[in-house]
């Protein structure tokens, strides 16, 4: 392997084991236009069916239009909580699950179904294509803000009418994702549920399949060996 | 800006603007269990709602069943064909837009909804938010497959229930990607449907409100400008 290609590869496992969705660590520093750019046309050179590039970017700095985004959060999040019993419920009550006043810039993607008329080559089948093109958006957007040490938060505790209310969003058009997202105090090593004890890490062998549904090792051992010499492999995410 | 994190970002933008969606230009080149397993941890490192880590890998090298999904794919693209009308068939019909066969590996990502019970954190408001966390371990793992110089092409014109027959996929499991992966000849400095007229890239300003949606430039100017500045900026994808 070239160095070149070595150094390649380094970075981008680096960035994808060192992402984190953070909720507690946002400084209010702003984030430059130049860097909001870059991150920006990082999501838009996602993929997308049938080239319909469905998405629209609403870069929200608006101290009035985040705080509706806050109540709406706190509306659902209080319903959340009553969907949880004992521990867990207390556990869930301690969490922080949102950063949109701290962080100094909100973005929301959206999903326009409609873009390109009624027929999409490549959603004629499956119908929801264009959402998954989308969310495709969304995480090119969180790891190239991995890569500018820029923190991302993904608030999905909120309910659509509210979230269409505080922006204005159309009936026809879909948010997919609202984002917190501003420079940080540290990037955690583990995942925030995972810290907390909320849920562990699957082991990846357990999730791999060869050729149907259930079937594991076998003809394929060699692959599932692999897997297994390779759990410690994501790198050590300080970076 | 460091020297380190100045490589970093070329890195990873380089990555994110040369990826595509492969369909013809795949080399029948095995793809290592090494490389196999760093792009399946890239995935199982993708963001989970809830920490519910909803996905599975299923790894296809039968030519058997290779073979029942390009039927499946032959069927619905005959379909598909009859949606559109007058020239578009005719381009749509000239499009190569699988490679299920000439791919020496495919890969089925699919969601588990039921993972960790019926209640989950982060999805207790937006119900599709398990979906959207598989399409970004489908987007780790492309964007990895990138940097390893492998080739992944996104096959969506398929039944979903013939696509559950050919994997033997339970009826509560939703298959979310069906990926064609494999070496490649070339990475195309453009889409395909872009090189072939189907679509143009949309302007990015076009698609970039601020506080409220339909709301462009105003006291945000400058972000606008910026992005205008930036249009040349993706890399040239040739690395």
């Amino acid at each position: 392997m070239t160095n070149e290609l070595t150094q390649q590869l380094d970075n981008l496992y680096r960035v994808i084991f060192s992402r984190r969705d953070v909720r507690s660590q946002f400084l209010p520093d702003l984030v430059p236009d130049d860097v909001l750019s870059r991150l920006l046309y990082a999501a838009h050179h996602a993929p997308s069916v049938g080239y319909m590039q469905p998405w629209n970017f609403l870069v929200i700095k608006s101290a009035e239009v985040k705080q509706r985004m806050h109540d709406a959060f706190m509306e659902a999040n209080d319903e959340a909580k009553g969907m949880f019993e004992g521990e867990r419920r207390e556990l869930y009550s301690s969490l922080k699950l949102e950063g949109i006043l701290e962080s100094p810039v909100n973005i929301c993607i959206t999903c326009d179904r409609n873009r390109t008329g009624d027929t999409v080559l490549g959603r004629t089948h499956i119908s929801d294509m264009d959402l998954y093109s989308t969310v495709c958006a969304v995480q090119n957007f969180w790891l190239a803000a991995r890569a500018e040490n820029i923190g991302v938060g993904w608030v999905s505790i909120v309910k659509q009418e509210r979230l269409r209310e505080a922006l204005a969003i159309p009936e026809d058009i879909i948010p997919i994702a609202y984002l917190c997202v501003g420079y940080v105090s540290e990037f955690f090593d583990q995942p925030d549920l995972e810290k907390a004890g909320w849920l562990a890490r699957l082991p990846l062998n357990d999730l791999v399949y060869y050729d149907q549904w259930g079937q594991q090792g076998g003809g394929e051992q060699s692959l599932a060996k692999q897997i297994e010499k390779d759990k410690d492999f994501p790198f050590d995410s300080t970076s």
